[in-house]
Formats: structure tokens, C-alpha cells, sequence
């Protein structure tokens, strides 16, 4: 019986002791570096993570924060920003085992449903998460493969700052099939993402809380397309996911998880 | 200078080195039971992974090979196997990390379109792999989305066994959406699965070679629906898939990477 009523006191332990550690992963490098220039983070020289892997963690002592950025870097062949749910999945397993954190923000751009009161700029804060591109049709296995869940509940934060609510799904393509809308639908999702499921699914099965910041590049339910207005909107809204991304930060400095 | 050499020198002495231990990574318990008990292996009492994941390993010793059979387990909350590309990357990384294996067999059922020759219970091994559900239609990150790749060439083992050779694509759904479908035939794929490309991913990062060994549960371009001709052939073809396995693990037996 010891184990488990140490284990219990330690988790209502960490409950109520202020936040000491956060890992902001992000999976583009345009929406990493102002955040690394904001907080003051140094990149690491030595690396936490094994050779090969182009994961980079950017880090420092923010107030009273140690905060980490992790970006999942460019890959390795192609030189591109290594998105989407694997690497999202690996970078979060990798850095939670190296610098068990109190809680993960994952923070990013999304594109938005204006039939769900999303406009350019928003920012949003995730209350679930789903995946839209895992169908399996046997009973259960459903349900594993859409993968819903609950983020952290902060209803603190969410009062003190400006920022809208609504429901997060995640797929690896950046377009949308309509297999893949039908799914957002049932998902209820007002914003649609690339790694945030997938954060959640990890962050989860290692029992660390888990918050998803999200601002909207791009309307997908307009008449643009997709990555035309997500190049176009990237760093402009950037600037608004930064600005938010901090005000949170600012918010969980000196507070415990249940004062979120 | 010295590091460079010294890791050149080994990555050519682990060519050269009989192999010794192997990694046989696979998605569900049906699949990889009787392989356990073929390899007369023991399920982990200590767990090298952490507490709170799913996955299990079995190993021992088989011939002269330390046998590692590494399965992603039974999801936590729903109990259905962690089938996948996120849990088959995860489980990559973190037993590569803990075990530090010569060789990865990715082992598991697969669609096959009769289009390209498969048929119910053939084997086949994979020469190339990709990913179908990754669409990201901007340039360079489309490339990276479908993230195909060449798999470990094994000239001799394929002049030995009986096995098929084509492309392998992999998603996250058992079903096929037209646009899945579109991408499958541009990967040019003869078999469809759920894991081998995530496999691939990890492997290829981490510098270890990979092979993939795939028998055909369902005729993706037949009549019958997917979901119930995968489950009405699971188990028999499990038995085709489990004796093909033993017969790559035979022949790898005593073996150097560059002999296969």
C-alpha cells in the first residue's frame, strides 16, 4: 500500500506546489522564434536528445518559470518544419522524459470554422481534442482511432484572459477530404490542427497536463485556399499566438495546476 | 575529427558483426502471440518503458539472437490494441533507446489490391514505404508528407524465401477514402497497413535498418468490406504471416547485415 498513497500524496502534492517546469512544444520555426526571443531561452548546445533526431529545445529561467520550447526542427532530407502527429508524438515522449514537466502548452496555428465563430487572428484555447483522419470501422476500435479527450481544465486563466474556447481536431493533411469534414463535424471541432491530439494522446499516457493555444491562420470553411492563405496569414497571426502564448505564461508564473 | 571516425568505424564493423539482437515490432496481440511462443520468449516484468504506457516486450534467446518482440499493448482507457502510426512510433523510439537493436522487422497484416497482384495469405516484404494520409500541398512539405522512403535491402534473403515483394503504404484509417485511394496509387503501393512508414520514420532517424513482413488479411480492391474481411482472416493469416517470420528470423540467424 505505501507506493500508492506516496504516489497519491505526491500528485495532490504537485497539485498545490507552484509550477516550476513548462514545455511550450511547437512544431513550425516561425512560430517558435519570437517566443524563444520573448522569454530570453537559449538553444541547447548539448542536446537531450539522441543523435540524429533534429528536435531542438530552446530554454531558460523566465520569472519564475523554467521554461522549454521544443520544436520538432527541420527534417533531416527535406529541410522543412518536421509537422504533424508523429513527430508532435515523439517530441512530446522524448521531453517529457527528460525534463518531467508540470505542464505542457502546446501552441500553434489552426485553421478555423467561420460556421463555428472562428475569424483570422483568433486565438483559442482547446477544451477537447480529437483526431478526423483514424477511421476504423470495428466497435471500439472507433473510438480509439477519433481518440477524444478532454484538455487540462483552467477555468481561471480562461477568465482572466481574452481568448475564445472551442474544440481542437487534428490531422496530418493540411487540406480537407471530405471524409476528413465529416469527422471534424462529428468532432464538433471549431479549429482544426496538425500535432494537438496527438500532444494530448502522449501528455496523457504520461500523466501530464496538457493546454493547447491555438490561433488561426486560415478559414476552412471559406473560399480561400488552404495553404495560399496559411502562407499568406503565418507570421501576422503569428504575432497574435506569441502575444497570447506569453499572457498565459504570465498567468501560470507563481500559481499551482489547480489554480489554473 | 576522432568522434566522426569512430563512429564510421562502427557503423561498418555493425555490417560486418554477426547480428545479435532484433526488434520485431507489431501492432496487435493476435499477430504477435504465437510468435512469443514459437521464440519460447518471456513478457517483461520490469519494464523498460515507462509507467503508464501500454507497451509490452517479450524477449530471449533464439539461436543465436536476442529476440525482442515489442507490441504497443492494449489501449488504457478502451482495451483494443494501440494499432497505429502514433503508438508504432513511439514504441520504435523508446525500444530503440532501451535496446539499441542491429535490425527492426515491422511484422503485422496488411490490405493488398489484387490490382497489383496480392492475394488473401500472401506474404510479402517491403521494398519502399510511404505515408497516404499526409497531404500537405505545399511544396517540399508534400514530399515530406508522403515521407517515402527505400527499406533495408535484403537481396539474399528474398533469392531464399517465398516472400512478394511491393510497395507498402501506410495511414491511419482501415478504410480508403478516394483520397487516400489517389495517393496509394501514386505511392504505387500493392499493400495498405497502419504502422510500416511510422516504423520506417523512426527507424531511419535513428539510423537502424528496417524490413517490413506483411501478409494480406483483405483485398482493398475486392468486394467485400474491409473491416469484416479483416476480422474473418486475421487469425489464418496470422499463421502464414507467423511462418514467414520464423523463416526471416532463421535465416538472419548467425548473419551480417550485409549478407541479408
Amino acid at each position: 500500500m505505501a507506493p500508492q498513497e506516496e504516489s497519491t500524496e505526491e500528485a495532490m502534492g504537485s497539485e498545490q506546489k507552484p509550477i516550476s517546469t513548462i514545455l511550450i512544444i511547437i512544431a513550425m520555426q516561425t512560430e517558435a522564434l519570437p517566443l524563444v526571443t520573448k522569454f530570453q531561452l537559449s538553444k541547447d548546445t548539448d542536446s537531450l536528445f539522441p543523435k540524429g533526431v533534429p528536435w531542438v529545445r530552446y530554454h531558460g529561467i523566465y520569472k519564475d518559470l523554467h521554461v522549454n520550447i521544443i520544436w520538432p526542427g527541420k527534417d533531416i532530407l527535406l529541410g522543412v518544419d518536421s509537422v504533424g502527429t508523429i513527430s508532435a508524438s515523439l517530441v512530446t515522449y522524448a521531453s517529457i522524459q527528460a525534463l518531467k514537466p508540470d505542464l505542457i502548452i502546446n501552441a500553434g496555428t489552426a485553421g478555423g470554422f467561420k460556421a463555428k465563430g472562428a475569424c483570422i487572428g483568433d486565438v483559442f484555447l482547446a477544451s477537447d481534442v480529437a483526431f478526423h483522419d483514424r477511421r476504423i470501422p470495428i466497435p471500439v476500435f472507433d473510438q480509439y482511432g477519433i481518440g477524444a479527450r478532454k484538455t487540462f481544465s483552467t477555468p481561471n486563466l480562461l477568465k482572466e484572459l481574452n481568448l475564445k474556447v472551442g474544440k481542437l481536431s487534428t490531422g496530418d493533411s493540411l487540406d480537407m477530404s471530405p471524409h476528413d469534414e465529416a469527422s471534424i463535424v462529428a468532432n464538433d471541432a471549431t479549429i482544426k490542427d496538425m500535432e494537438g491530439a496527438a500532444v494530448a494522446y502522449v501528455a496523457d499516457l504520461l500523466s501530464v497536463p496538457s493546454i493547447f493555444v491555438k490561433a488561426v491562420t486560415d478559414i476552412v470553411d471559406g473560399d480561400k485556399p488552404t495553404a495560399e492563405e496559411f502562407l499568406q496569414n503565418l507570421v501576422a497571426v503569428t504575432a497574435a499566438l506569441d502575444q497570447a502564448v506569453t499572457q498565459v505564461v504570465d498567468f501560470i508564473n507563481g500559481k499551482c495546476l489547480s489554480q489554473l
